[in-house]
């Protein structure tokens, strides 16, 4: 029996071609039967364009609402209640799909996943994992960069549990080092959420390697990184906004060196191979991790590349039942009495 | 009357060669007169090397402890009462010195300084403030990057009030543009400390802009930016380390487009000028600002040029009495009941 993994259509800035384009190169490459979830007509439509598509395992599903990049989160979760995303995690509520993924509003994505799906028992706050690449051949996985802000040492410590069984599963690495972000490498350094967090990371059977700085996202000096959504998410959004600055610096910088035409096409060719290892939907997105089901969050730039490797994610999260696995590691955590 | 900076002269990596070197740069250009702080012996021996420097206005203040750069802060603080911080810090408090530079370890700088100086009435924490190039000409000033953890909301209304005075004193910026560091751009986004922060931002008789996100740390949206010092420290290191992985990243990528040795050349090139608009010692180190006396703080790979723009900032924070009006405008802001 091939996964069946439920995809927003609609998510992405340019839905439904992307979403479409991937699901078609999931299905042809991977053991994988995909429900497309959006405006069945619209869908259909566009199918059309793609005729060797018609004996690939993809069905479409309706949902007549999409919920806007820019739209309040709190009031477009509330009040769409036939939106693509309400649809599809209700697909994998019901056991229809063992997996959603969805390229569209970050916010409204999570608050969506929680609602539909709920928390894992063990799990107060579901997080937000993003990977990083570093200059080794390795890569760091950040929790929590969802904006989970104001979090207590007890959700750091669920996140590095997550984290950990996420490196394991889908990264396979077999001893993943999880370190704290913090100001400092010495245990004493950091603010009162790292200090109290630090004693209750060492005891939990993980490989903990301490404080980590902002430097070690970068570095491979550690697979799993803990901290506040609320750092998180600013780590993320300043490596976003120092790519793009440096983007336009370079290409100043190479034009001014060399031929104005060699440099500008010489740093796009750069730029492209960087970006590529930054963006986190080339390793087939953010995975919401810690929820009562497998919820994948793509860049709303997502290209059909990034779409596949999303579903191809959600199926690996799915067939090694990660969500099973948290749920006991957090029961035993929590039974010998850390938590 | 030229305007004494005391110089930390054993501070920096290769010290003390580059603040030599420094020293009499700036003695040449600038109306100032430079105290070279450090044992005196060997400063004496390494100035006999600088013939010409002989009828500069440069004087040797001996100082017999130096701190390290990985010494612990507290403990070296304590102990070495005659290191070149902290007299050079004393020529300050004493009257003998308009301000200090250093390009040492930077906690042990803010230990000392807070110690030897004090603060500025009206200001609880005196902050650390660093320079980020953005795409656009302008520059972004953080409040604070100095690991002022914890802070509270009027932490950081001083740090807006202490930054724009910053801005408007050093980069000549009329109407600074200041945002409150978030994690979305509404009023409600945010974590307790940014929430609670944001009405008082307002309510100043700054420019305030309203939450910013990390990405505007780098596109020129906002002239100075407050956080507490943890997320800023956070900011600061997420950037050196991804500007140290690009560089990797496009040294490869540059070496497989073209001719190895002319990707690595090129890449060199591209690299050191956008290094040179990150370092914060090219804008002339990051000052602390509310403390009683001017105390600027340099990388610790500064060299004679960031020595000598660190000692050009340091006589403008002098000149232009920055820390007189900041004690005007905290008072004045305090007066109407604000804090």
């Amino acid at each position: 029996m091939p996964t069946v993994i439920a995809v927003d259509a609609m998510g992405s800035d340019k839905a439904p071609k992307p979403e479409i384009e991937g699901a078609i190169l999931a299905a042809k490459q991977y053991h994988v039967h995909v429900l497309l979830v959006g405006r069945e007509e619209q869908l259909r439509a566009e199918m059309a364009h793609h005729p060797s598509a018609q004996h690939l395992p993809i069905e479409i599903v309706n949902a007549t609402e999409v919920i806007g990049m820019d739209e309040k989160v709190a009031q477009a979760v509330r009040s769409k209640r036939d939106s693509s995303m309400r649809v599809g995690l209700r697909l994998v509520r019901e056991g229809k799909a063992a997996g959603f993924i969805t390229a569209g509003n970050t916010g409204a994505a999570m608050a969506t996943a929680k609602m539909v799906l709920g928390a894992l028992p063990g799990v107060d706050r579901p997080a937000l994992a993003a990977v990083f690449p570093s200059s080794k051949a390795s890569a760091t996985i950040l929790v929590d960069v969802g904006a989970n802000v104001d979090c207590k040492p007890h959700n750091l410590e669920q996140f590095a549990i997550m984290g950990d069984m996420y490196a394991r599963s889908i990264f396979g690495i077999s001893r993943p080092r999880v370190g704290l972000l913090s100001v400092g490498e010495e245990e004493s350094k950091g603010n009162e959420l790292t200090k109290e967090a630090y004693p209750r990371l060492k005891a939990l059977p993980l490989n903990f390697v301490g404080n980590v700085e902002g430097r070690d996202l970068y570095n491979g000096n550690a697979d799993v990184i803990v901290c506040d959504g609320f750092i998180g998410n600013v780590a993320l959004k300043v490596s976003e906004g120092l790519v793009e600055a440096m983007r336009f610096l370079l290409k100043e910088s190479l034009k001014s060196t060399i031929s104005s035409q060699v440099g500008a096409l010489l740093s796009k060719k750069a730029f492209s191979d960087f970006k590529k290892r930054l963006d986190y939907s080339e390793y087939g997105g953010a995975p919401l991790l810690g929820l009562k089901g497998v919820c994948i969050v793509g860049h709303g730039s997502s290209n059909a590349n990034a779409i596949k490797n999303a579903i191809r994610v959600a199926a690996q999260f799915a067939d090694t039942k990660i969500n099973a696995k948290i749920e006991q590691e957090l029961t035993h955590t929590q039974g010998v009495g850390v938590s």
